[in-house]
């Protein structure tokens, strides 16, 4: 089986064609437009994905068509409600891309797609149960339940990342305050990184970023391998709350596997390493239950195009 | 078709047949002897169900027997692994009773059991995703998707209590620190009752409950009737934990209905009347998301009994 798997994004929209077994076929892509009315966009995307079918001699042989979108959506009639990042409103992306072609379309948030696609093909394909945790610009999440995308009413369950974990703590990007997203994804750790430095003028991180505003993800991480106090304790903290975060979710759920991914996960064992510590010392969130894995996503930018033609697979 | 559902708590343990469309036969019960082996309560409990059943004439009829147990359990095994209240150890419920009864034997979480039983007859019975919370001495909960119970690996998930809504907040009983459950428990609200009339010595509180060791969760809710201002903040504050814990759930799950029992669940319009509104001025968690329905539950004590027993059914 052969689904077409599209992964849209603020700078581009990418996608390929996916067999059942995760094969990438050859990809294609067009950038954004920011500004350009959405109709116009998607029936752009719709001749690109017809040639694309074309010229990979797929016609006849693609099951469908599915679309990762950020922003909310209604997944039951493929309709991008509100995307702030692309400025939509109210586009029904799946009625226009069907204007041009001939086959079912489904619509995904792009989080859950990127949690389909690691859950089948990249880091939790041996696991039933996968949740997986987003750290980028804000956190996103997915669930996957033996096998199968768990999206809740109308697809807008799986908001792991607005789940508050500091009652009236920092203000998040949903209006609600204290969400996990607001202590966890690479724009609190890199605000808590700039305080830092802000606080402290002889930390080790002025040398290794001396402008404070092109301080980005990585700097607290090699601050604190160096052995920088103030980037210890910024880490220990973002490892404090991601660890909080994920003990909820062992808690829920119980899962097989938590899968992380985002700019942050790429940080490699100098998080993994405190982050599994944190974890071990308080029993995966509950005393005598099952270890919860905690593993890096393997799919890196294609997890989207694979998980959201997977909508179509078993 | 008819199954047994049993329901196991500190003081006694009762049952009934239940058949596939929910209604519950005559009961039956038996205390529950502290202290006791837990190998003897179950042989006691084997014969009286054997007995029960003949006494039905429901022998051959029977699909299996479920058993809602509290503590920490492998269902996979029909084991208790640790039932704090009960004094159970790594106990073989399932293997005992299936000495004396020739039917399958499941076990679950007792928040599981009610939660299954509210979805399939009782409060939830109309949707398709059902979120139950137990707010007792603790806060149990139960997850209920597309009908079915959610119990997560090994049964050890569901656990929606535990889940941490205030980073470094109140203890837990879970050995956690600031846990929904330690906000949002009867335990919680008694708690806080009490701090507040301690702090208040002209609380109209001290009238509805003049000695403070015997204030439980009705206090606060006669206060804040008659208009004691230490009432209504507690009772605020209350909602305020309560609310972003539902909250959480909506964006997690984004469930159709989410049903609240326990004690304090059946305070009726003063606790639902300031929640509703809260949620409401939240857009129950996330901009243009459906509405999630909070109810009571209905089916009161009988629930465990009723969800234990539906684990057999479809």
């Amino acid at each position: 089986m052969i689904a077409i798997g599209i992964d849209i994004g603020g700078m581009s929209i990418k996608g390929a064609a996916v067999d059942s077994n995760g094969r990438v076929y050859d990809k294609f892509s067009m950038p954004f437009v920011k500004g350009e009315p959405g109709e116009d966009t998607i029936r752009k995307l719709a001749v690109l994905v017809k040639e694309y079918i074309a010229s990979q001699h797929l016609e006849g042989k693609i099951a469908g068509i599915g679309i990762g979108s950020p922003g909310t959506l209604d997944v039951d009639n493929g309709i991008v409600n509100y995307a702030n990042n692309l400025g939509w409103n109210d586009l029904p992306v799946a009625k226009i891309m069907q204007e041009t072609l001939p086959y079912p379309v489904r619509l995904t948030n792009d989080a859950n797609a990127a949690a389909l696609g690691e859950a089948k093909f990249g880091a939790g394909k041996m696991y039933e149960t996968v949740i997986m945790l987003t750290l980028g610009t804000g956190v996103g999440g997915g669930i996957i339940i033996n096998g199968k995308l768990y999206e809740g009413n109308q697809g807008k369950g799986g908001e792991l990342g607005h789940v508050v974990v500091q009652v009236d703590g920092e203000p998040c990007s949903c209006g609600r305050k204290g969400c996990f997203e607001a202590y966890s994804s690479a724009t609190a750790l890199i605000r808590e990184t700039k305080k830092a430095m802000l606080k402290n003028r002889r930390s080790l991180m002025w040398k290794i970023s001396p402008e404070i505003e092109l301080v980005g993800g990585k700097v607290v991480f090699e601050g604190a391998a160096q052995g920088d106090k103030s980037a210890i304790e910024v880490l220990n903290n973002y490892v404090k709350y991601l660890g909080e975060g994920i003990l909820n979710y062992c808690n829920i759920f119980r899962p097989n596997v938590i899968v992380l991914s985002g700019g942050i996960a790429n940080a490699g064992k100098p998080l993994f390493d405190p982050l599994n510590q944190y974890l071990k010392d308080r029993d995966y969130g509950y005393k005598r239950t099952p270890e919860v894995k905690i593993v890096p996503a393997e799919l890196g930018y294609d997890s989207g195009k694979i998980g959201a033609a997977a909508l179509f697979f078993k």
